[in-house]
Formats: structure tokens, sequence, C-alpha cells
């Protein structure tokens, strides 16, 4: 078993472990203190409502529930999703614009399946989602980044750099409480992106994990609610406001569309887990969502509030941060000089953890910069956690 | 929503829908009698027990069971998995040799994902299992049928086309109660397959969903077990002895390899459902799946013993058929001037549903074949649709 010299595919020359994951093994141990995985608040799961779900879909229909099924999803599941995204998002979808997926990890490989051929250019945020960018970078694409602020992507910047390369084939953006940064495009920003997409024909890949989480600010529409063309997709996803371990998402768009990443989903997995579908559709059926959802808001409201607090109370000069009106995280910039890759080592001596923000750009660089969760840990650690933090900064600057 | 104009990857074009799932879809209907899916008998799951362990899981470690965990998979089923098949498949497995899989089909993309350039030539059985071609073409391999005959894949004939073929890089088998034909390898074959393996550096994917599923003849050791030099990856699932709908399998080998194939989950969907895992492990740690395993063996041999008896009695000359000693499938072949897509639109009249066999060789041709199913339906149904499917076959001899 030792003698192996097998070749592997060129792809996988260009994938390398997620570094989030890897810091994720070292949080294991409980006295750490993590601010590093996207990881939502574990005491908020509804357990007794799914030990109650599960005994009833497996009491109704065990048969269907524990048999293969379809690629597209369980059919009452997709309508639920295509009227909640109808109401939230904007959109005129039915259940037929919905494929149900293995998370929204799997709407992202998926849609590189469906669109990407080797040499092809995505244009993304600058930064943008680690997992996002090793499941693009799968399919060999090339990575631009478009100049991004506080309100999005600079959208006179994106139509200059469409219009100047070759090859642009998609744009991925997450508009809502942006993974890494926190940050929330702007209504004018959103309407230029489906503007931009239909009048050269681009796919836009609107990624939006976080966008039930608002906690301040108004609700703004979804860039796919702009679309005129059919050009954009948008995925969703359970993890967020239910359980991640379900792994239960979903990529919405034009129906066409949908039907080719049934066709690229059938030969990755079949299906997704059956039983999963039918337990959140019946948890959605009995139960109210949509105060849980408030529950979820408003405990992430309070660990948000309390992390700004600290950092505004305790980080030295010349550290700037965002301040998200909703999601998981928030993003910090250092002073040039300070690597954020130093900071972490220094930080896990004293069981705090985060995540260097220098991965989430594609094309490098940007090593003073750190991703901060604050939806996972309770109030005392979080303020015991970044007095940690602080005091390992103020020794760096 | 109408106008859309977006241009698809390549890979794309190679894609079209399963031939199988878009019967599946017409047989839906109850009073269809169906040998077509490759359906487990569903009265045979174990429901309560599946109640219990939910339950059990959640009680007591809800937190972990619905969080994100690790893309290998949960430890202690990895372990189960490894001993598993040091017993069954005389293999010497410890927990770093598996990942946890959605399912076979999953672990088969995933050997693309890590193996598989485009202009790659993939060597096959002659037929073979369908989705694997699919999920293969999507990475824009060409396949290389190797003449096959009742003990497998003849292996003079496969070290000729390896000698023969440029850029051979992986061989695709079904080793144990083959899918589409019910047929099992010699011993000897399996042994010359590992050794063509280690002296052409060549990978094997040693599909084997079935292997648990003998009842007749005798247990033979997998090629895996032959292997001297690591080439040779493994897949098993619990769809087969458990339920499908879990969408929960793994893919077995060299400890480097499987490295790979986790980085390539990793982009692919993150990691599988992490409550599915800990409720099968739970299911092996408090129940016997072994006597369950007996239970659906035992079942399956008397529909397969029907099945053939109603074959032998009914069928006209000229028509031959396999004898499967385990599995889910009989394969039949017609006169050479039959063609079986013609067969099934006569049986669908009379609400009888298989597949047609023409879609199981890559390369075309064979349309005189059929692939039947007789685990899924109950003794009288067999008898009552093999009837009537035996009707319509004479009608066309």
């Amino acid at each position: 078993m030792s003698n192996v010299a097998v070749t592997y595919a060129k792809r996988m020359s260009k994938l390398k472990a997620s570094e989030i994951r890897e810091i994720l093994k070292v949080t294991e141990s409980p006295e750490m203190i993590s601010f590093a995985g996207g990881l939502p608040a574990p005491e908020l799961f509804p357990v007794k409502e799914i030990i109650e779900v599960n005994r009833i879909v497996l009491e109704e229909a065990a048969d269907s529930a524990l048999q293969y099924s379809t690629t597209e999803g369980f059919a009452p599941l997709r309508r639920w999703i295509a009227e909640r995204m109808n109401t939230t998002q904007g959109t005129a979808f039915d259940a037929d614009n919905i494929l149900i997926t293995h998370g929204s990890q799997q709407s992202l490989d998926l849609s590189g399946k469906v669109f990407l051929d080797e040499g092809d250019v995505l244009l993304c945020e600058s930064p943008t989602y680690l997992a996002a960018i090793t499941a693009f970078r799968a399919y060999g694409v090339h990575f631009v980044s478009v100049p991004t602020d506080d309100d999005g992507m600079k959208t006179d910047e994106l139509e200059k750099l469409i219009n100047e390369t070759d090859r642009v084939k998609a744009i991925y953006v997450i508009p809502n409480f942006q993974n890494p940064t926190g940050r929330t495009w702007a209504l004018e920003r959103r309407k230029e992106l489906a503007r931009l997409s239909a009048a050269y024909g681009v796919v836009v890949i609107e990624d939006n994990p976080y966008g039930e989480l608002r906690f301040a600010g108004e609700a703004l529409p979804s860039v796919k609610s702009f679309d005129t063309d059919g050009n954009v997709l948008i995925t969703g996803t359970f993890s967020k406001i239910f359980c991640p371990g379900y792994r239960i998402g979903w990529i919405a768009g034009d129906k066409d569309i949908i039907k080719k990443y049934v066709l690229a989903k059938q030969g990755t997995d079949l299906q997704c887990n059956t039983l999963a579908q039918m337990q959140i559709a019946k948890y959605l059926e009995l139960y109210d969502i949509d105060a849980h959802i408030r529950t979820i808001r408003s405990v992430y409201k309070t660990r948000r509030d309390l992390m700004v607090k600290m950092m505004e109370n305790e980080f030295p000069e010349g550290v700037t941060f965002t301040r998200p009106q909703g999601g998981l995280f928030a993003w910090v910039e250092l002073p040039s000089h300070v690597n954020a890759r130093d900071v972490l080592i220094k930080s896990l001596e004293e069981k705090v953890a985060f995540v260097p923000g220098g991965s989430f750009f594609p094309n490098g660089g940007h090593e003073n910069t750190m991703r901060l969760n604050f939806s996972n840990m309770p109030e005392e650690r979080i303020v015991e956690g970044m007095k940690r933090l602080a005091k390992v900064l103020r020794a760096f600057i």
C-alpha cells in the first residue's frame, strides 16, 4: 500500500486544504474561544422539534422517506422555498425554479459544473468567500477581483472589467452580510449589477446564505429581483436558519437553467437525502420558522453589538472594522505592516482563534486582515476572547 | 425570465437525463409493476429502529449532530467501515483509509474529479453502470469497453488494450453482481486485474454497492485485497444494506489518495449530513446489521428464484438471461432483431416497466438487451409482471 505513484488530474494541483477547516481542527478543544468558523449557535437548534418531526415523518411515510427519490428534490419543500423567496427576495418563482442541493457549497460547485470551462474568467468581490474560490478553482477558471467598497462591488469598475477582459463567464457576489466582510450591497449597486448582467449576457451567481439574518437596517431586494433576462442564479440554505448538519440548501433561477443543474447533480450524487428534506418540510409545516429566525436574529444582534463594543473599547488605534447589519462575520483591517497570520499564532497561544483574511483574496495579498465570527460563542466568551485578542494586537501595534 | 441566452460549459453538451430516472417518473403510479429502478425493498427498511436511533442521537448529542463537522466524516462510522471491509473484503484499512461520501454516486464523481483530465481514457466493462458513465463523462473522458464474459473482464484483452491505447488513466469495474448484468467476476480475473493495475500504474475504481447481498455461491475477495501498490480504490454504500434515502456511502483506499478525495469533496459540498452519519453509527452500535442483511438476502433470493423461474417457464425461445448469485439485477438478451426500446413501449401499455439495456453501453449498440430488477417488487407482482412481459416478448419474437 505504499508504492503509490498514480497521476492525479491537473485540477488537483490547484486545490489546497481550506485554511479555515485546518484552523477549526485546532479549535476543537473546549477551552478554545473560537471566532474562526462560520458556525451557527448550537444552543438555538430546535432539537425537541426535530425529534418530533423525525418521528412523524417516519411514522407517516417511511417507505418514501428512506427510499431513492427525484434529483430535483422533495416537491413540497421546493414549493415552500419558491414562496419564501417570492416574499423575501422579490422573485417570481414556483417549484420548478428550485433545485434542492447538498448545502450552498454544492450550489456553487454545480454552478461551476454548469457554466465554467477551463480558462474562463470569474469576476468576484475582493475579498470573497474562501470556499467559493475552492469550488470554482477546480474548474480551471481565472479570478479577477472587482474593486469593492462598503456598498458592494463598484459597478462602474465592474463594467470596465467586463469590457476589458476576455472570456468573462460569470460574476460571483454575496450581497447580504458578505463573507468575510459582513458588508451589504446598496440598492443601486444591485440594480446596476442586474442591468450589466443582461446587457453583457454574463451569468451572476448571487450567493445568499445569510439574507434571513438581518438584525439592523432595512431589508433590500435581491439582485435576482431586478433580473430581466434570467441570467441571475440565487442560492439559499437551511444551514443558517435551521441546522447546517442537515446539508440542505438550494439553487434557484430560470427553469431551463435549473434543468441543466438537475442534470449536473444527477451525475454528481443522484439526489439529496430524502429523509432530511421531508423532515425540514414537516418542520416548516408544523412549527413557526419565522419565530425561530427572530430568536436567532436577536441572539446574533446581541453578540454582534458586544463584539463591536469590545473592538471599539479594546482594539488599539489604527485598527478598523466593519459593523455588519446581519449575518455571522465582522472584518478587521490591521495596520499594513501587521501580518494576521503572525497574530493568529500568538492568539492561539492565548486560546483564541480567528481566520486570517489573506485567504479570502483569490489572488493573494491583504495579509493585514482578519475575519471574526460572532454567532457561535456565548456572550461571556466573546468578552473574554476579545480582551485576549486585543492584548495580542496591542503587542503587535 | 424568458430571454436566457447564457453559454453553458462544454461538458454540459455531453450530459443527458438518465433514461432510468425518466422511466422511473413514469413508474410512480401504484398500478405499475416496475422492474426498472435499482430500488431496495422498502418493507425491509428498519423503520422502528431508525425512529429510535434518531431520538437517541438527538438526545445525546444534538449540538454536534446538527452542526458542521469534518469533511472526512464521523470518526466512529469510518472505523466501523474499515473493520467491516477488513472482514468482508480482505483489506487492511483503518479509519484514515475511508472518506464518507454522499452515496456511491459521489464516490464515482469524486474519482473523476481526482483522477480524470479531458481526453483521458477510461476502460470499463461492457455493459457497465449507466450513472457511472454519466459521472465520468462530465470530466471529458473517452470510454473504451473491454470485452467481458460471465467471469468478468477478459483480462488478456484488457492488457492488450492497456498496451495499445494512449492515455489510459483508470479502469472502472463492478466485480460483484454487476449492474446491469448481475455477473460476478471469477477469482483469477480479480487477481489479474490487481496485477495489471500495479504493472502499468493504472488506477482501478472497484465499485462495490452490492457485495454484501450475496445469496448463492461463495464470497470472493475484492480486487483491492490483491492490490500491491495502492492503485485500487473501492467504494461501498449503506444504500443497499440500510436505506438509500440517507445518501451515505464511502470510498476507501491508500491514505494519500484519500486525502486528495477529501480535498475534492471539501470544495464540492464541504461534508456529508452529520446527523445521518451519527444515526447510522448508532444503529450499527445498537442493532445487529448482520441479522438485517440476512433478512434482505433471504427475501432477494426468493425474488430472484421466482424471476428466474418465470423467465425459464414463460420467456420465448431465443431469449437468454443471467442467473445472478446476488445483488438486484438480472440481464436479458433478446434475439438481435428485437429492439428493447420497442418492447418497453408495449410493456408500459401492460403496466410493466424495465430498463432497455442499450444505455449501459457507453459507445451505443446492443439494443436487444434489457435489465430487470427483482428486489423491489413483492412476489405476486413479480409473477404477474413477468407473465405480462413474457406475453409482450412473444408478440415480438
